[in-house]
Protein backbone atom coordinates (compact mmCIF):
# COMPACT_ATOMS: atom_id res chain seq x y z
CA UNK A 1 0.00 0.00 0.00
CA UNK A 2 0.97 3.34 -0.98
CA UNK A 3 -0.79 6.53 -0.50
CA UNK A 4 -0.65 9.40 -2.21
CA UNK A 5 -2.44 12.84 -2.23
CA UNK A 6 -5.67 13.72 -4.35
CA UNK A 7 -7.72 16.20 -5.36
CA UNK A 8 -11.33 14.81 -4.63
CA UNK A 9 -14.60 16.47 -4.57
CA UNK A 10 -16.05 13.91 -2.76
CA UNK A 11 -13.93 12.02 -0.90
CA UNK A 12 -16.49 10.70 1.71
CA UNK A 13 -17.98 6.95 1.10
CA UNK A 14 -20.21 5.54 1.50
CA UNK A 15 -23.58 7.73 1.85
CA UNK A 16 -26.64 7.40 2.50
CA UNK A 17 -29.15 8.28 0.12
CA UNK A 18 -32.22 10.29 0.46
CA UNK A 19 -35.28 11.77 -1.06
CA UNK A 20 -36.23 15.14 0.65
CA UNK A 21 -39.15 16.49 0.22
CA UNK A 22 -40.30 20.02 0.56
CA UNK A 23 -43.49 22.55 -0.46
CA UNK A 24 -43.82 25.68 -2.15
CA UNK A 25 -45.68 28.31 0.26
CA UNK A 26 -48.73 27.48 -2.79
CA UNK A 27 -48.62 24.18 -2.02
CA UNK A 28 -46.88 22.82 -4.21
CA UNK A 29 -44.51 20.16 -3.40
CA UNK A 30 -41.11 18.87 -4.76
CA UNK A 31 -38.50 16.18 -4.41
CA UNK A 32 -34.70 16.39 -4.54
CA UNK A 33 -32.13 13.68 -3.87
CA UNK A 34 -29.41 14.24 -1.63
CA UNK A 35 -26.15 12.24 -0.87
CA UNK A 36 -25.58 14.42 2.21
CA UNK A 37 -27.60 13.60 4.50
CA UNK A 38 -26.37 13.53 8.21
CA UNK A 39 -27.67 12.74 12.03
CA UNK A 40 -25.67 15.86 13.74
CA UNK A 41 -27.51 14.65 16.72
CA UNK A 42 -29.57 11.22 16.95
CA UNK A 43 -31.66 12.18 20.43
CA UNK A 44 -32.78 15.13 22.24
CA UNK A 45 -33.10 16.53 19.76
CA UNK A 46 -32.69 14.09 16.94
CA UNK A 47 -31.47 16.26 14.45
CA UNK A 48 -31.00 15.90 10.82
CA UNK A 49 -28.16 18.14 8.69
CA UNK A 50 -28.49 18.76 5.21
CA UNK A 51 -26.47 20.33 2.31
CA UNK A 52 -28.04 21.81 -0.47
CA UNK A 53 -26.28 24.14 -2.91
CA UNK A 54 -28.44 27.57 -3.13
CA UNK A 55 -29.06 27.52 -6.78
CA UNK A 56 -31.74 24.53 -5.98
CA UNK A 57 -35.04 24.90 -6.03
CA UNK A 58 -35.30 22.88 -2.85
CA UNK A 59 -33.18 25.08 -1.26
CA UNK A 60 -35.30 28.09 -1.57
CA UNK A 61 -38.58 26.07 -0.98
CA UNK A 62 -37.58 25.16 2.36
CA UNK A 63 -36.00 28.70 3.37
CA UNK A 64 -39.61 29.61 2.41
CA UNK A 65 -41.51 27.34 4.74
CA UNK A 66 -39.22 25.97 7.11
CA UNK A 67 -39.69 21.95 6.74
CA UNK A 68 -38.90 19.25 4.65
CA UNK A 69 -38.96 15.48 5.08
CA UNK A 70 -36.37 13.12 4.75
CA UNK A 71 -37.92 10.05 3.10
CA UNK A 72 -34.99 6.87 2.49
CA UNK A 73 -36.14 4.77 -0.32
CA UNK A 74 -35.23 1.37 -1.53
CA UNK A 75 -32.71 0.07 -4.01
CA UNK A 76 -34.89 -0.61 -6.55
CA UNK A 77 -36.16 3.02 -7.03
CA UNK A 78 -32.30 3.78 -8.18
CA UNK A 79 -33.85 5.29 -11.60
CA UNK A 80 -36.28 7.44 -9.74
CA UNK A 81 -33.28 8.24 -7.37
CA UNK A 82 -31.69 9.52 -9.99
CA UNK A 83 -34.11 11.41 -12.27
CA UNK A 84 -35.02 13.50 -9.29
CA UNK A 85 -31.05 14.47 -8.20
CA UNK A 86 -30.57 15.52 -12.03
CA UNK A 87 -33.90 17.44 -13.13
CA UNK A 88 -35.33 20.75 -11.10
CA UNK A 89 -38.59 21.44 -9.44
CA UNK A 90 -39.10 24.25 -11.43
CA UNK A 91 -39.50 22.90 -14.36
CA UNK A 92 -41.21 19.38 -14.15
CA UNK A 93 -43.52 17.92 -11.39
CA UNK A 94 -41.38 15.19 -10.00
CA UNK A 95 -44.68 13.57 -8.09
CA UNK A 96 -46.18 13.63 -11.48
CA UNK A 97 -43.62 12.24 -13.81
CA UNK A 98 -42.43 9.19 -11.26
CA UNK A 99 -45.38 8.51 -10.36
CA UNK A 100 -45.17 8.52 -6.74
CA UNK A 101 -47.40 9.15 -4.31
CA UNK A 102 -47.73 11.81 -1.67
CA UNK A 103 -48.63 10.84 1.81
CA UNK A 104 -49.95 13.66 4.02
CA UNK A 105 -47.72 13.93 7.11
CA UNK A 106 -48.24 14.60 10.21
CA UNK A 107 -46.73 17.88 11.80
CA UNK A 108 -45.25 19.30 8.73
CA UNK A 109 -47.09 20.59 5.57
CA UNK A 110 -44.46 18.70 2.51
CA UNK A 111 -45.72 15.37 1.88
CA UNK A 112 -44.10 11.95 2.74
CA UNK A 113 -43.58 9.59 -0.11
CA UNK A 114 -45.43 6.31 0.22
CA UNK A 115 -43.00 4.57 -1.77
CA UNK A 116 -40.52 5.33 0.53
CA UNK A 117 -40.25 2.86 3.70
CA UNK A 118 -38.94 5.15 6.01
CA UNK A 119 -39.79 9.02 6.23
CA UNK A 120 -38.65 11.98 9.05
CA UNK A 121 -40.78 15.17 9.07
CA UNK A 122 -38.32 17.61 9.78
CA UNK A 123 -38.44 21.19 11.38
CA UNK A 124 -35.81 23.86 10.20
CA UNK A 125 -33.84 24.90 13.04
CA UNK A 126 -30.95 26.75 11.25
CA UNK A 127 -29.29 27.43 8.14
CA UNK A 128 -25.21 27.87 7.78
CA UNK A 129 -24.07 28.61 4.35
CA UNK A 130 -20.51 26.67 3.65
CA UNK A 131 -18.89 28.01 0.68
CA UNK A 132 -20.41 25.94 -2.27
CA UNK A 133 -23.19 25.01 -0.14
CA UNK A 134 -25.71 25.73 2.19
CA UNK A 135 -25.81 23.64 5.59
CA UNK A 136 -29.22 23.26 6.73
CA UNK A 137 -30.22 21.68 10.56
CA UNK A 138 -33.46 20.05 11.22
CA UNK A 139 -35.32 19.08 14.20
CA UNK A 140 -37.33 15.26 13.67
CA UNK A 141 -40.47 15.59 14.69
CA UNK A 142 -42.06 12.20 13.54
CA UNK A 143 -40.83 8.81 12.29
CA UNK A 144 -42.71 7.05 10.11
CA UNK A 145 -42.25 3.49 9.12
CA UNK A 146 -43.41 0.72 6.97
CA UNK A 147 -44.42 -1.81 9.31
CA UNK A 148 -43.56 -4.65 6.38
CA UNK A 149 -40.02 -3.56 6.68
CA UNK A 150 -40.08 -4.59 10.36
CA UNK A 151 -39.30 -7.36 12.40
CA UNK A 152 -39.78 -7.69 16.03
CA UNK A 153 -39.99 -3.77 16.25
CA UNK A 154 -36.91 -3.76 14.35
CA UNK A 155 -36.20 -2.97 10.52
CA UNK A 156 -34.84 -5.90 8.72
CA UNK A 157 -32.40 -4.33 6.17
CA UNK A 158 -33.02 -7.25 3.79
CA UNK A 159 -36.87 -5.83 3.47
CA UNK A 160 -36.01 -2.26 3.64
CA UNK A 161 -32.80 -2.77 0.84
CA UNK A 162 -31.15 0.29 1.80
CA UNK A 163 -29.47 1.95 -1.70
CA UNK A 164 -25.69 2.94 -1.19
CA UNK A 165 -24.33 5.87 -2.61
CA UNK A 166 -20.26 5.46 -3.16
CA UNK A 167 -18.69 8.60 -4.89
CA UNK A 168 -21.34 8.88 -7.94
CA UNK A 169 -22.57 5.24 -8.02
CA UNK A 170 -25.70 3.52 -6.66
CA UNK A 171 -24.78 0.32 -5.26
CA UNK A 172 -27.11 -2.20 -3.31
CA UNK A 173 -25.86 -3.42 0.16
CA UNK A 174 -24.58 -6.87 0.24
CA UNK A 175 -24.30 -8.83 3.16
CA UNK A 176 -24.60 -8.56 7.00
CA UNK A 177 -21.30 -9.13 8.44
CA UNK A 178 -21.46 -8.12 12.49
CA UNK A 179 -23.51 -6.19 14.83
CA UNK A 180 -22.19 -3.39 17.03
CA UNK A 181 -20.79 -4.44 19.92
CA UNK A 182 -20.46 -8.13 18.25
CA UNK A 183 -16.61 -8.52 19.44
CA UNK A 184 -17.41 -7.55 23.07
CA UNK A 185 -14.75 -5.22 23.11
CA UNK A 186 -11.67 -7.66 22.65
CA UNK A 187 -9.40 -8.03 20.25
CA UNK B 1 -47.55 -0.69 2.69
CA UNK B 2 -49.04 0.74 5.95
CA UNK B 3 -46.76 3.36 7.35
CA UNK B 4 -46.79 3.58 11.13
CA UNK B 5 -44.86 6.35 13.86
CA UNK B 6 -42.40 4.87 15.75
CA UNK B 7 -39.64 6.30 18.23
CA UNK B 8 -36.13 5.58 16.39
CA UNK B 9 -32.75 6.35 18.00
CA UNK B 10 -31.04 6.21 14.48
CA UNK B 11 -33.63 6.86 11.64
CA UNK B 12 -31.33 7.23 9.12
CA UNK B 13 -29.45 4.36 6.96
CA UNK B 14 -27.10 3.60 5.89
CA UNK B 15 -24.41 5.53 7.17
CA UNK B 16 -20.46 5.59 6.20
CA UNK B 17 -17.99 4.59 8.93
CA UNK B 18 -15.23 6.03 9.38
CA UNK B 19 -12.11 5.32 12.25
CA UNK B 20 -11.50 9.37 13.30
CA UNK B 21 -7.90 9.33 14.74
CA UNK B 22 -6.17 11.83 17.18
CA UNK B 23 -3.81 12.70 19.67
CA UNK B 24 -3.30 14.20 23.01
CA UNK B 25 -1.33 17.27 23.26
CA UNK B 26 1.34 14.57 25.19
CA UNK B 27 1.47 13.19 21.29
CA UNK B 28 -0.24 9.81 22.21
CA UNK B 29 -2.69 8.99 19.50
CA UNK B 30 -5.97 7.34 19.34
CA UNK B 31 -8.95 5.87 17.23
CA UNK B 32 -12.61 6.67 17.31
CA UNK B 33 -15.39 4.57 15.24
CA UNK B 34 -18.14 6.74 13.88
CA UNK B 35 -20.87 6.21 11.90
CA UNK B 36 -21.90 9.75 12.12
CA UNK B 37 -19.80 11.53 9.38
CA UNK B 38 -20.94 13.50 7.02
CA UNK B 39 -19.85 16.56 4.29
CA UNK B 40 -21.70 19.73 4.57
CA UNK B 41 -19.63 20.86 1.89
CA UNK B 42 -17.41 18.77 -0.89
CA UNK B 43 -15.58 21.77 -1.61
CA UNK B 44 -14.16 25.38 -1.24
CA UNK B 45 -13.88 24.69 1.62
CA UNK B 46 -13.84 20.66 1.73
CA UNK B 47 -16.03 20.39 4.95
CA UNK B 48 -16.39 17.18 7.54
CA UNK B 49 -19.12 17.01 10.40
CA UNK B 50 -18.51 14.92 12.85
CA UNK B 51 -21.22 13.53 16.12
CA UNK B 52 -18.92 12.91 18.90
CA UNK B 53 -20.60 12.39 22.33
CA UNK B 54 -19.31 14.56 25.03
CA UNK B 55 -18.23 11.93 27.37
CA UNK B 56 -16.07 10.65 24.51
CA UNK B 57 -11.84 10.47 25.01
CA UNK B 58 -11.73 11.63 21.57
CA UNK B 59 -13.84 14.47 21.99
CA UNK B 60 -11.74 15.66 24.31
CA UNK B 61 -8.71 15.18 21.80
CA UNK B 62 -9.81 17.04 19.61
CA UNK B 63 -11.42 20.10 21.14
CA UNK B 64 -7.77 20.10 22.75
CA UNK B 65 -5.49 19.75 19.79
CA UNK B 66 -7.85 20.96 16.91
CA UNK B 67 -7.04 18.35 14.35
CA UNK B 68 -8.24 15.01 13.28
CA UNK B 69 -8.24 12.39 10.44
CA UNK B 70 -11.14 10.31 9.03
CA UNK B 71 -10.24 7.16 7.88
CA UNK B 72 -11.66 4.87 5.30
CA UNK B 73 -11.91 1.45 5.91
CA UNK B 74 -12.19 -1.81 4.29
CA UNK B 75 -15.08 -3.99 4.90
CA UNK B 76 -12.47 -6.93 5.87
CA UNK B 77 -11.67 -4.30 8.82
CA UNK B 78 -15.16 -5.12 10.76
CA UNK B 79 -13.90 -6.19 13.62
CA UNK B 80 -10.88 -3.79 14.06
CA UNK B 81 -13.56 -1.16 13.34
CA UNK B 82 -16.49 -2.53 16.01
CA UNK B 83 -13.69 -2.75 18.45
CA UNK B 84 -12.22 0.76 18.19
CA UNK B 85 -16.02 1.74 18.42
CA UNK B 86 -16.92 -0.14 22.06
CA UNK B 87 -13.25 0.82 23.99
CA UNK B 88 -11.68 3.62 25.14
CA UNK B 89 -8.68 5.24 24.64
CA UNK B 90 -8.00 6.39 28.18
CA UNK B 91 -7.93 2.30 29.14
CA UNK B 92 -6.72 0.76 25.58
CA UNK B 93 -3.81 1.78 23.18
CA UNK B 94 -5.82 1.19 19.89
CA UNK B 95 -3.34 1.07 17.83
CA UNK B 96 -1.29 -1.73 19.66
CA UNK B 97 -4.11 -3.51 19.95
CA UNK B 98 -5.20 -3.47 16.94
CA UNK B 99 -2.31 -3.73 15.22
CA UNK B 100 -2.91 -0.76 12.65
CA UNK B 101 0.13 0.93 11.44
CA UNK B 102 0.11 4.71 11.85
CA UNK B 103 1.13 7.07 8.90
CA UNK B 104 3.01 10.19 9.61
CA UNK B 105 0.40 12.63 8.01
CA UNK B 106 1.45 16.04 5.93
CA UNK B 107 -0.59 18.68 7.68
CA UNK B 108 -1.81 17.51 10.80
CA UNK B 109 -0.53 16.12 14.12
CA UNK B 110 -2.68 12.96 14.22
CA UNK B 111 -1.63 10.11 12.42
CA UNK B 112 -3.60 8.69 9.24
CA UNK B 113 -4.18 4.56 9.62
CA UNK B 114 -2.09 2.98 6.77
CA UNK B 115 -4.53 0.22 6.38
CA UNK B 116 -7.18 2.69 5.44
CA UNK B 117 -7.29 3.42 1.75
CA UNK B 118 -8.66 7.10 2.42
CA UNK B 119 -7.10 9.66 4.82
CA UNK B 120 -8.77 13.06 5.20
CA UNK B 121 -6.72 15.27 7.22
CA UNK B 122 -8.82 18.10 8.83
CA UNK B 123 -8.37 21.34 11.07
CA UNK B 124 -11.40 21.63 13.43
CA UNK B 125 -13.42 25.28 12.45
CA UNK B 126 -16.29 24.82 14.89
CA UNK B 127 -17.89 22.70 17.53
CA UNK B 128 -21.67 22.87 18.06
CA UNK B 129 -23.27 21.02 21.16
CA UNK B 130 -26.61 19.40 20.13
CA UNK B 131 -28.65 17.67 22.60
CA UNK B 132 -26.70 14.24 23.05
CA UNK B 133 -23.99 14.83 20.85
CA UNK B 134 -21.36 17.55 20.06
CA UNK B 135 -21.39 18.12 16.11
CA UNK B 136 -17.35 18.92 14.63
CA UNK B 137 -16.79 20.70 11.65
CA UNK B 138 -13.46 20.64 10.32
CA UNK B 139 -11.44 21.68 6.92
CA UNK B 140 -10.28 19.09 4.78
CA UNK B 141 -6.87 19.77 4.29
CA UNK B 142 -5.46 16.81 2.50
CA UNK B 143 -7.01 13.98 0.96
CA UNK B 144 -4.57 10.91 0.81
CA UNK B 145 -5.74 7.67 -1.56
CA UNK B 146 -4.06 4.24 -1.59
CA UNK B 147 -2.71 3.82 -5.54
CA UNK B 148 -3.82 -0.17 -5.43
CA UNK B 149 -7.89 1.22 -4.88
CA UNK B 150 -7.02 3.74 -7.87
CA UNK B 151 -8.44 3.21 -11.51
CA UNK B 152 -7.67 5.61 -14.26
CA UNK B 153 -7.64 8.21 -11.34
CA UNK B 154 -11.02 7.26 -10.12
CA UNK B 155 -11.80 5.02 -6.84
CA UNK B 156 -12.30 1.56 -7.92
CA UNK B 157 -15.62 0.76 -5.35
CA UNK B 158 -14.61 -3.17 -5.78
CA UNK B 159 -11.14 -2.87 -4.48
CA UNK B 160 -11.97 0.42 -2.03
CA UNK B 161 -14.90 -2.65 -0.70
CA UNK B 162 -16.51 0.47 2.00
CA UNK B 163 -17.68 -1.09 4.87
CA UNK B 164 -22.10 0.17 4.67
CA UNK B 165 -23.28 0.96 8.81
CA UNK B 166 -27.38 0.07 9.31
CA UNK B 167 -28.68 1.10 12.25
CA UNK B 168 -26.25 -0.91 14.46
CA UNK B 169 -25.50 -3.70 11.57
CA UNK B 170 -21.92 -3.90 9.38
CA UNK B 171 -22.96 -4.67 6.11
CA UNK B 172 -20.34 -5.22 2.59
CA UNK B 173 -21.57 -3.28 -0.86
CA UNK B 174 -23.31 -5.30 -2.84
CA UNK B 175 -23.65 -4.69 -6.51
CA UNK B 176 -23.01 -1.52 -8.63
CA UNK B 177 -26.72 -0.43 -10.15
CA UNK B 178 -26.05 2.77 -11.54
CA UNK B 179 -24.27 5.68 -11.85
CA UNK B 180 -25.35 9.33 -11.09
CA UNK B 181 -26.29 10.89 -14.29
CA UNK B 182 -27.50 7.05 -15.91
CA UNK B 183 -31.26 8.61 -16.64
CA UNK B 184 -29.89 11.27 -18.09
CA UNK B 185 -33.12 13.51 -16.80
CA UNK B 186 -35.68 11.24 -18.37
CA UNK B 187 -38.38 9.07 -16.55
Amino acid sequence: MMKRSWVLSRPLYPTPVALITSISPEGKPNIITLAEVFMPCVRDPLTIGLAINPTRYSNSLIRATGEFVVNIPTDDMVRIVDYCGTVSGRDVDKFKMTGLTPEVAVKVKPPMIKECPVSIECRLKQVTPIGYHDFFMGEGLAVHVDETILNENKIDMNKAKPLVYNLGEYWTCGTLIGKHGFTHGKF
